[in-house]
């Protein structure tokens, strides 16, 4: 190592000793000819006492040498873990300069979007954001133990996977070795953690990357990533109730918070009385430290699209219509309620879930109200329907947004405060330039080309 | 829950209990009115005793209520962890049928690959990939627990990425809303963990998916997993101290193996010793319960390509020659060598690392080297170069396969084994169909078309 301890390890216990340290050149204070340097990295930040000439700007990589002594009677910072001491220079060696950064790195101050984007390497430097990266992290081991004390298997799922036809909003990648063939990137696992559950995994997660093209909003990004999770043998019930134990192992052990048990309203009870799907239940709904979670249940099972004059599936097609209620499938779809939910937390929602249809002819009659042809079901996932003609459990699961709670534990309505390279409303990512052009040679090996909106069709060439 | 218990809990304390157990029938046998059913979960196998009429056939999904009893001295079955005793099943439910199977399941015979990559969901309940596939969650959880330990941070990078010109094997993805445009997925994390260093996170960690459309062979996968990790402020020993504790860590706590201190060889020991810079340091090689772990260093920065005529970087252009090597850089290149290391196990390259050049002067007479012009490496990775004008710190680092590993830790040679869902050699998965067709309108919305390598050239079509 470069260095004996870290910029955030030295207290008093530590006086007298010869260190060696590695960071950031954070700040500078000259009084006459000494130089008092706050030394930055991860973990904190040091007072370095200098006497001479030593050249440095702020953003500065220096490693420096010197003794732990005892800062002056009345100059000690409360705030800080090592402000009781400093480290008087012997030596101070550049490892490598930096240009003026044009975001302040040493101060509260958040610069616009753009350039926090474009220079996302020095946003980063942020203390604020380093620790919300930190603070990502933990959520992510927390929730990982939690998983395996349940007996949850990781199992990673593909991201070239099939594409849907139809499938809006696919991300697709042209493949060099089957021309004129694509994978589609996954929207999220939906299919290949159910044949999971076929295959006998039990119970399946996964911190999932999830990708769709989609026009961007706020709080949407090209790439999310999810907590995903399937069980068998279940009840809807045993979902909600491992679910709410996650997220009260989550609080409890990253913010020292117990949460309340989670209430539960169907879904008619949360429209008639806060008029959405999606409530906010904390008594102060400006408070963005009150945490209040709550279940919405038994969602109808189809929406009517009235331009197209059709039922659709409020979820998606696998979810499974409520037992007592398969008895209206045919005559009266609109009246039959799913084993449907969603967790919300503070009016957004954290994410969906539901008991599949595990059983082919009842999932053959939900596929004739939305109008889907046997042809176009197998087209679709016909590998899925396949699979289930070999002996599929019951099963249910969800998907839960991760970057959204992470965001939401931490006070921000941004996930990108939460993401280490996020893409701009334009899907762009300003930093790395992508994305962008490629060569001619890359189109011609993947057997494809760009067709530019304005530019004529073949037809109209010769 | 639909069971109170699983299938391989159940022991002799048990007995008395009325139980409800859920799984697929394994095995039927008959005597005279009685059948013996074993029934299968991810958990293990329990007997079923059942009078009657059942009609139940191999990889049924059944639910079994009863009473747990000891089964006849004499009958038990000492290999099981449930073998003492048995379940009279009172009712047998069934949940789903299934039709009879391609693959066997209840036996330790393997089907064919093609066969059991069409029927994966099938070929996944056999209890071997069972039981792989949960060794595999096992080791990447010890690893994460290692890596936390050490002050690691997990960090998500993008997979949508800029694409390098020339970025040869590089997976596109066109863009939506950006038309003629193309992300490409990351061949590794390389460019965004170095990015990381340079905005102080000191140490990152992630499990990071990495993607290549290359031509496969028996041990590749167009998608594959790496322990992908960074350090700053560290030596080249630092990294190998910290590697060798990690898999130290992972074989004590998964396998009980106390391994030996690795052996660290320079690239020309290796050469002239063994004939191989991958040497197998077994005393018995066709052993696979025998992990001959071995460090090798000092690799050559460059390569000579002959038939260009010209110098290549032996790993990649950000790995640093030794330092007191870099008066050869310009004169004799063929000289110098790296900071550069690979990680040996058995034979099997499990992964390469180097310490980075941190240092913009250096980087460009490295460029320069390999004849890279300065144009040609802003378009390549000019986000990277500038990133590095505002302070980069020393780091160094290592991707390390985890697939590999896992299979190796199991004996196989075939990644495939320890993979849920992999890809045949074709890169085509013969379960889900990819890759496949996509309709028209998912062209246009891309804006790209398919040139079929036999179709004449636009030109000639007047």
């Amino acid at each position: 190592m470069l260095r004996t301890h870290t910029c955030g390890e030295l207290t008093r216990k530590d006086v007298g000793k010869k260190v060696k340290l590695c960071g950031w050149v954070d700040t500078i204070r000259e009084h006459g000819k000494i130089s008092f340097i706050d030394l930055r990295d991860r973990y904190g930040k040091m007072q370095i006492v200098f006497k001479g000439e030593h050249g440095l700007r702020n953003e500065f990589v220096v490693s420096v040498s010197g003794e732990v002594k005892n800062r002056k009677p009345g100059t000690e910072n409360k705030e800080l873990h090592t402000g009781e001491i400093e480290v008087f220079a012997e030596k101070i060696e550049i490892i490598n300069e930096a240009k003026v950064p044009p975001i302040k790195i040493n101060e509260n101050e958040v610069a616009g979007d753009d350039i926090r984007m474009k220079y996302r390497f020095l946003d980063l430097r942020r203390p604020e954001m380093q620790r919300n990266l930190a603070f990502r992290a933990k959520v992510a081991q927390a929730a990982r133990e939690y998983f395996i004390e349940n007996d949850f298997l990781e199992i990673e799922t593909p991201l070239l996977v099939k594409p849907t036809p139809e499938g809006a909003r696919d991300y697709i990648v042209p493949s060099r070795v089957n021309e004129g063939k694509f994978y589609a990137l996954p929207q999220s696992p939906q299919l290949y953690k159910q044949i999971l559950m076929i295959a006998g995994f039990d119970k399946y997660y996964q911190f999932a990357r999830c990708l769709r093209d989609e026009d961007l909003r706020a709080d949407r990004q090209p790439e999310h990533t999810q907590m995903d999770l399937e069980m068998s043998f279940v009840e809807q019930k045993d979902i909600l109730g491992f679910v709410e134990g996650l997220y009260k192992h989550i609080f409890k052990k990253i913010l020292g918070i117990q949460l309340s048990d989670f209430k539960i309203l169907t879904h008619e009870e949360a429209k008639k009385k806060y008029g959405t799907d999606k409530p906010d239940l904390r008594k102060d709904k400006s408070n963005p430290k009150e945490f209040a979670f709550c279940w919405v249940v038994d969602f109808p099972l189809f929406s009517y699209n009235k331009d197209e004059k059709k039922w659709e599936p409020e979820h998606h097609i696998f979810t499974s219509p409520k037992k007592e209620h398969i008895k209206y499938l045919e005559k009266e779809p609109g009246k039959v309620l799913g084993d449907l939910f969603d967790l919300v937390l503070n009016g957004t929602e954290l994410g969906s879930g539901s008991i599949r249809i595990n059983n082919p002819e009842l999932q053959e009659k939900v596929m004739k109200i939305i109008g889907m042809s046997k042809e176009s079901a197998r087209k679709k996932f016909g590998f899925l329907l396949d699979a289930y003609e070999y002996g599929g459990p019951v099963h249910g699961g969800m998907g839960l947004g991760f970057d959204r709670l992470v965001a939401l534990m931490l006070g921000f309505n941004d996930i990108r405060e939460v993401i280490a390279f996020p893409k701009n409303k334009a899907a762009q990512n300003p930093m790395d330039g992508s994305p962008s052009e490629v060569e001619p040679i890359q189109l011609k090996e993947t057997h494809i080309e760009i067709v530019k909106k304005n530019s004529k069709p073949k037809s109209s060439k010769k």
